[in-house]
């Protein structure tokens, strides 16, 4: 892991651009984090948009964690995302989503499975190897929060990474069935965001992948509005999800 | 309103218990709470299981909502309850209710509404007037939120009770035909909590419910578990849903 820049916001909050192998990312320490005081870490997963697109909104939520919660955060490019190479099964899947959507159709387990699975296939060892990096620095201790915007990533990465302790998932994208059968296996704390208007969701799909998860602390919150509608209270909500499962 | 007795808690608490007319009730007031600082209201109604059987419950929302956040809360015996005289027609429901729940058939529409509508119509009176006399005490100021276990007296209250600000519902009861048609008229924002494996509840219709309330801004937090397992976290979100909505 290289820091690429590094610098001090009005808040005390450190934020540093890294790079790990060919991955940029970004990491926000508060103030307070220290060798003898090591900081939670909460991984945030973007929604493949692109870090530079994503980041004002990131940044918000790494910053408000580690002011109100003394929480580092952590953020990576996805594969495919930002500057990172596309792949062509995925460009297609892409292509063959925005037909079938344009067209009316259902969207079939082909055209998700093409979509998805490469994805978390490819993001899920990432994301270890960033945690890896992540927790060799003195001023980030364990245990370690998920959140994200790509469900199946984080349904994968709950069931495979043991050192992630509870997540924060939103019900907002299409999921494998594969991945659905995997969420059976997920055991950690959860809290899952669903938008009830969410146009591009089906609600229904959302709440069985809700009832699958096998966690025996996980806790739904619905909100009124469309996809990109979660409200602002929500980051808070979160947060002190992660307070009771992280300190 | 007469207080009936009177008495400082460990945590500064003053508890009173009060009767309105023939309504005994109860008072909790945070340290803090004066005529130049008025705390804001909770009205915390009760199941209908009896005020001394609820006790320990209710007095523990209270005194975290006066610690926590300065709230003052109330509440009132409902009619039927305690040593509140029944009516005929009441048992008979009962009655009748338990009966084909233990013969495992459907519950009826005709069965709800006795079972419910003659209580929402006696006690949505009663929590108004209470209302009107707890708002009279120089201590007690407006805004006023209400949580409750019948979500359907709660339902009624939001529709014709303009002093209650928000509103946090239990979804764990019957409700009539007649209360799921007001629920659209409901417009105070709303957190509607959900038992996920509710035994006797059907989960379908409590989602329909969700959705039916009118509310620009609606939460559901769903959890695992039955009838009597909301976890105990929801109380501070619960709180914190009124801190946002109340000061």
């Amino acid at each position: 892991m290289q820091f690429t820049s590094e610098r001090r916001l009005d808040d005390g909050v450190l934020e540093r651009e890294f790079t790990l192998g060919e991955i940029p990312g970004i990491l926000w320490t508060p103030a307070s984090a220290s060798a003898s005081a090591p900081a939670p870490l909460i991984l945030i997963c973007p929604p493949p948009l692109g870090l530079s697109k994503m980041y004002p909104r990131l940044a918000g939520r790494a910053r408000y964690y580690a002011a109100e919660y003394g929480f580092a955060s952590a953020t990576i490019e996805l594969p495919g995302s930002g500057d990172r190479p596309r792949w062509a099964a995925a460009e297609q899947a892409r292509a063959d989503l925005r037909r079938v959507m344009e067209a009316g159709e259902p969207v079939g387990d082909e055209i998700v499975d093409a979509l998805v699975l490469p994805l978390v296939e490819k993001a899920v060892p990432e994301w270890r190897a960033t945690l890896d990096a992540l927790l060799s620095l003195p001023e980030i201790g364990g245990p370690v929060g998920y959140e994200g915007g790509v469900i199946s990533i984080g349904a994968r990465l709950a069931v495979v990474e043991p050192r992630i302790s509870a997540a924060v998932l939103f019900a907002g994208s299409f999921v494998p069935r594969t991945i659905f059968e995997e969420a059976r296996q997920v055991t950690i704390p959860l809290q899952v965001l669903l938008q009830w208007d969410d146009e591009g969701n089906d609600r229904q799909a959302a709440l069985d992948l809700f009832d699958a998860f096998g966690s025996k602390e996980k806790t739904l919150h619905a909100n009124l509005g469309g996809h990109t509608g979660v409200p602002q209270f929500e980051l808070d909500a979160g947060a002190r999800f992660f307070a009771r499962h992280l300190t």
